[in-house]
C-alpha cells in the first residue's frame, strides 16, 4: 500500500497556511483559478475540487462575476452548540497536567466555554468509558485528548472517528494515534532526543545510555532522535544500554535499579525518557553511592518541579506546559468554528542547563 | 493522510489470486475488458492500466485479434542472473533459525540456487552493514530477511527500497517493516495471542498476566490478540500484569524474576511472548518454589526444543519452522521470476497441549 496525499489537498493546505500566516487576510481576493492552475501545475478540475472544499467549509466565498474571497461573507462562522469542551488527560505525568489543564481552562473559560475533565491513567479501558460517555451524553462541542499508550494497538479508534462524524472535533495533546488523521499539539520528541544527545556529545560524552518508555509514541520518537544523533556522530548504539520500560516500570524504578545499573554500568551519561525517570535514576544512584554527575551524567525532559529540587538539580528540556494548554484551547476553538483547521504544532524547547551533566572536556585539560 | 489502494491494483490482485488458486490456468483466456469493467464497476481505462501492468510483468499476454491469455506466450520468464539468494536472520530465537534456514537452503539448493547467510543479532547497525554489502557486491538475485526490531523506527528502510529498485526482490519472514510494501511470511501473531487467551479461559482462567517483547512487531501483535480475547470475554486487562521487556530483558529474565513475580502475583496464568520467555519463567518459578501449573499456568509460542524438556513440559503454539523456510524459498523463486508475486502468508498453528496449564474447571468439581 502507498500513502497518498491527493493533489487537491496541497492546494487546500497552501491556502489555509496563507490565511494562517496572514498573507491572505479576511476579505482579500484569492488568486484566480488560472493562476492556481499554473502555480501548482494542476488541472482546473483539481483546483475547483480544492476551492469547493474550502467553500463548503466556509473558509472562502465565491462571489459571482467578481472572484473568490477569504472568509465567509454570507453566513456566520460555525457556532458552538453547548459552549463546552471535554478534556481527557492521562494523569501519567502528574507534574505536567496541572499547568496544562490550567492553560486550557483559563483560555476556554475566558471565551465563555465550560471545561469538563477526566483522566484515563493511561488505561485504554478508562479511555473507552470516557469516550462512550461523551458520545452518549452529547453535550460537548469538542474534545481535547491525551492518548493512552499511543505506541500500542488501541481498540478505541472508532470512538474518535464517531466523534468526528458527529461534527465534534478532536485535538490531541502530547501525542496522537498514528491511525487517526487528527491534529496534535506536542513536543518535538524526535528533536529533543536528538538535541539531548548532541548536548551530551558537546560535553565530551560518547558512551551514552538511555531509558525509554515503550508504550507511548513519545518514547519511540525520542529514541529515534537519540539514535539519529549517535549515528551522525559516528557512535554505534549499544542495545544493551538502551533500556525500554512499560508504564508500571517507568512509574516505579526502585525494584529495577540494580538491573538498570548493571546494564548501563560503563556509560558516562544516561538520557532519561522524562524527568520522572531522571529523578528516580538520580535518587537510585545516590543511594548506591554512584555520584551524579561525577560518575554518571543524567539528562531529562519536561522540567518537572522535582527537576529543580533534585540533588544535583537536573539538566532538562522544558515541556511548554501552560503555553501548550493555551495553544490547545485556541486551536480547539478554531476547530469548532472551522473543522478544516487541522494543523499540528510541535514545540522544540531549549535545554535548561543545571548540574546533572559533567563536562568531560574540562577534565582532560 | 489517507491510505489508498489504487483501483487498478484491485484488478491486478484479483487476477493474480485467480492464477494462484488455479482458477485461471496457464494459457487460459482472461475475461474480456468489458467483462472486467462490469465485474469491478471500473472504467475501461482503469482495466487497461491493470492488464498493462500484468503484461509488463509477463503474467499475461495479449494476442492481437484473439484475446488476452494467462502466462507469457512470447518471452521466457525473468531468469535469475546469479542463481544466488541472500538470507539475513536475526539469530534471536536461536531455536527457530536452524530448521527455518534448513528449509530455505534445501529448497533453494534443489532448484540450483546458492544461499549466503548472515545474522544481525536483532541489531540495526549489523542489518545496515549486511544490506550495504549486498548492494555493493551485487551478486544475489533476491533477499530473504528477518527484520531487526521491527517495532522501532529503523534508519535502514532506504537500503531495502534500493534493492527493490535494482530489481532484487525482498521477502520478509517472521515480521516485516510497516513502512515497506514488501511481502512477508510469518505467524498470525494476533491470532496466536487471541487463541492462547481463549484456551486459558476455556481452562477456567480469568486473571491472566503476560510478558511481551516491545521491540518486535510480533510482541505488539500478540498483545493485540491477547487484549481482544480478554475484551470479548468481558475481562478487563490489568496493565500492571502486562509486562513489556526489551531484547536484552527477554534474553535473560533471571535478574528480573523477583520483579516479574511481584507484578503478576495474583494471576493464575501467564501468556509468554515465546518459549524462550516461557521456559525462563518456568525455571524461575521452580527456583522460587512457585509450582507450575498448580500455582501458576504458563503458555508459550514456538514449540522450541526446550518446551518439550521443560518441567513441566510446555503447552505452546508451534512455529512452522522448516515449513516456513520451504515456503519462503518457493515464494522468493516466484518473486525472482515475477516481481508481481508479492503476497503475504500467515500461519495460525494449532495449540500443542502439554502439562503447563492447569484446568481450573476440574478443581471446582
Amino acid at each position: 500500500m502507498t500513502q497518498q496525499n491527493p493533489q487537491y489537498k496541497k492546494v487546500v493546505e497552501y491556502i489555509m497556511s496563507e490565511i494562517e500566516n496572514g498573507s491572505l487576510k479576511e476579505g482579500s481576493r484569492l488568486p484566480s483559478e488560472k493562476e492556481l492552475c499554473e502555480m501548482f501545475s494542476l488541472s482546473r478540475q483539481t483546483i475547483r475540487h480544492a476551492t469547493g472544499e474550502l467553500e463548503k467549509n466556509r473558509v472562502i466565498t465565491r462571489v459571482k462575476g467578481s472572484g473568490t474571497y477569504v472568509g465567509d461573507q454570507s453566513r456566520p462562522r460555525r457556532k458552538p452548540r453547548y459552549r463546552s469542551v471535554a478534556v481527557m488527560l492521562t494523569y501519567v505525568n502528574s507534574y505536567i497536567f496541572p499547568p496544562v489543564l490550567q492553560g486550557i481552562s483559563n483560555t476556554l473559560n475566558n471565551k465563555g466555554y465550560s471545561v469538563s475533565v477526566s483522566f484515563t491513567n493511561n488505561d485504554i479501558e478508562r479511555e473507552k468509558r470516557t469516550l462512550e460517555q461523551i458520545l452518549s451524553s452529547d453535550k460537548v462541542d469538542a474534545l481535547i485528548a491525551e492518548p493512552s499508550k499511543s505506541a500500542l494497538p488501541n481498540p478505541n479508534m472508532n470512538y474518535y472517528r464517531m466523534l468526528e462524524k458527529r461534527g465534534i472535533p478532536v485535538l490531541f495533546i502530547n501525542s496522537s494515534y498514528p491511525k487517526l488523521d487528527m491534529p496534535c499539539i506536542r513536543l518535538d520528541d524526535e528533536g529533543i532526543g536528538y538535541e539531548a544527545v548532541k548536548y551530551l556529545i558537546s560535553q565530551g560524552h560518547r558512551d551514552i545510555a538511555a531509558v525509554f518508555h515503550c508504550e507511548d509514541l513519545q518514547g519511540i520518537r525520542r529514541y529515534a532522535g537519540f539514535d539519529r544523533a549517535l549515528r551522525e556522530n559516528g557512535i554505534v548504539l549499544d542495545p544493551e544500554k538502551v533500556i525500554w520500560l512499560d508504564t508500571a516500570g517507568v512509574s516505579d524504578l526502585d525494584p529495577l535499579m540494580d538491573y538498570i545499573t548493571k546494564r548501563i554500568s560503563t556509560a558516562t551519561a544516561v538520557f532519561a525518557y522524562n524527568d520522572e525517570v531522571a529523578c528516580q535514576l538520580i535518587r537510585g544512584f545516590n543511594r548506591k553511592g554512584i555520584r551524579v554527575p561525577d560518575d554518571i551524567s543524567v539528562i531529562g525532559v519536561d522540567d518537572a518541579e522535582a527537576a529543580r529540587t533534585a540533588e544535583p538539580p537536573l539538566t532538562t528540556f522544558p515541556h511548554p506546559k501552560a503555553e501548550l494548554g493555551i495553544m490547545a484551547a485556541q486551536k480547539i476553538i478554531e476547530q469548532i468554528e472551522n473543522p478544516l483547521m487541522k494543523r499540528d504544532h510541535l514545540f522544540l524547547p531549549e535545554i535548561i542547563v543545571r548540574d546533572s551533566v559533567k563536562n568531560l572536556n574540562k577534565e582532560e585539560k
